[in-house]
């Protein structure tokens, strides 16, 4: 298996809930929806939330151009792109073995902003379809002036891991002839009832797109 | 309403789906369950997906002290902590208007280490009721071993930043007479069926806690 490079920046402590191959890094970045960006400005972090999308080993991120986000990050500096699924809340015996199950992973890369109009295109196509597959074809063409005014930055990724938690609790031996319940709540995110803005032409019907959404997120 | 400070970190330049209020503030960090997490490690940023409580204006992280996080935040250094609510996909008739729903919150702190051992205490009943309210009473006491090797991190919110959007598509007018499918689809956090370990103590029930969880994340 291919796999990402590792540095003391990426390094997971503990070892056997790491992954630095690209097929489960990629599998964790394409099933979610946000990602939270970071990046220093004057000397402080920063992290928001981003919609995103990976073409191969790049990440592309928008934003208004005029946006801070990206104007700071069309400049080529170092970020951080982490996306995490939350999976189950963990309940042990004590608090100490409490827990959390997840699928996570922290991108580092070098950001620039995309100036070439094809691949500005493809990004925002790659975007759009990683919220809801299909639905670029579905929309009205962009135009130029849409196009101009928003900035398009590609991070490729330089290191990756990817960290997971599954199962349920461990508990000292001693604790489980206590009678407290322990095991795993699952934690899911699901998408609801379509509701359109009430402004539909008649005779349009839900989208395949948002099909396809629904069925990754049910 | 007593607000946030702001300055020019954190002030979000669309004003109108901005809050600086500590209501809408702490309404958003304490209904999610987990936060992103910022600093800058060897000048590259670092997003570390953490759970967390809130007590006032105080944000608590906990991990254990060997982690590279736990030593790294320990140091007193700025941290950026950011949580995002997913709520909706928004498909506009155009690419350029779709965007999402969401409620996040971007604070900025320095933090430093608990060494109290109350205030330690306090700080992990919170992260453990956080997740589940109540649990920490369920739960076998801590000991004096498990309280020693658990890293608290203290961050007193210096700055913090709301912002939100809601509701529909706002398309061009020209794009209403297409026949192109466009509304919301409402994105949740739901919390499914508990499943035990397999080795409670005969005449255990599922407690409180996970009731009044799943309460509020349905």
């Amino acid at each position: 298996m291919e796999q990402y490079p590792t540095n003391k920046l990426n390094k997971v402590r503990k070892s056997d809930r790491a992954a630095y191959d690209k097929d489960t890094v990629h599998a964790i970045l394409d099933d979610a929806l946000v990602a939270h960006v970071g990046f220093v400005d004057h000397d402080w972090p920063m992290v928001i939330p981003m919609i995103y999308a990976r073409d191969g080993d790049t990440l592309y991120l928008h934003g208004a151009k005029a946006a801070r986000i990206a104007k700071a990050l069309g400049k080529g500096v170092p970020v951080c792109i982490t996306v995490t699924h939350l999976d189950g809340l963990v309940l042990a015996r004590s608090a100490f073995h409490s827990s959390v199950n997840y699928r996570s992973v922290v991108v580092h890369g070098m950001a620039h902003q995309v100036c070439d109009a094809d691949e500005k295109t493809k990004a925002l196509t790659l975007i759009t379809d990683h919220i809801a597959p299909g639905r670029w074809d579905e929309t009205r063409v962009m135009n130029d002036k849409e196009l101009n005014s928003t900035g398009v930055i590609a991070v490729p990724i330089e290191r990756a891991a990817a960290k997971c938690r599954t199962g349920g609790p461990a508990d000292d031996d001693e604790d489980y002839a206590l009678p407290i319940w322990a095991g795993v709540i699952p934690v899911r995110q699901v998408l609801g009832t379509p509701e359109d803005d009430g402004r539909l032409v008649a005779g349009v019907d839900i989208p395949q797109s948002i099909e396809q959404a629904k069925a990754r997120h049910s």
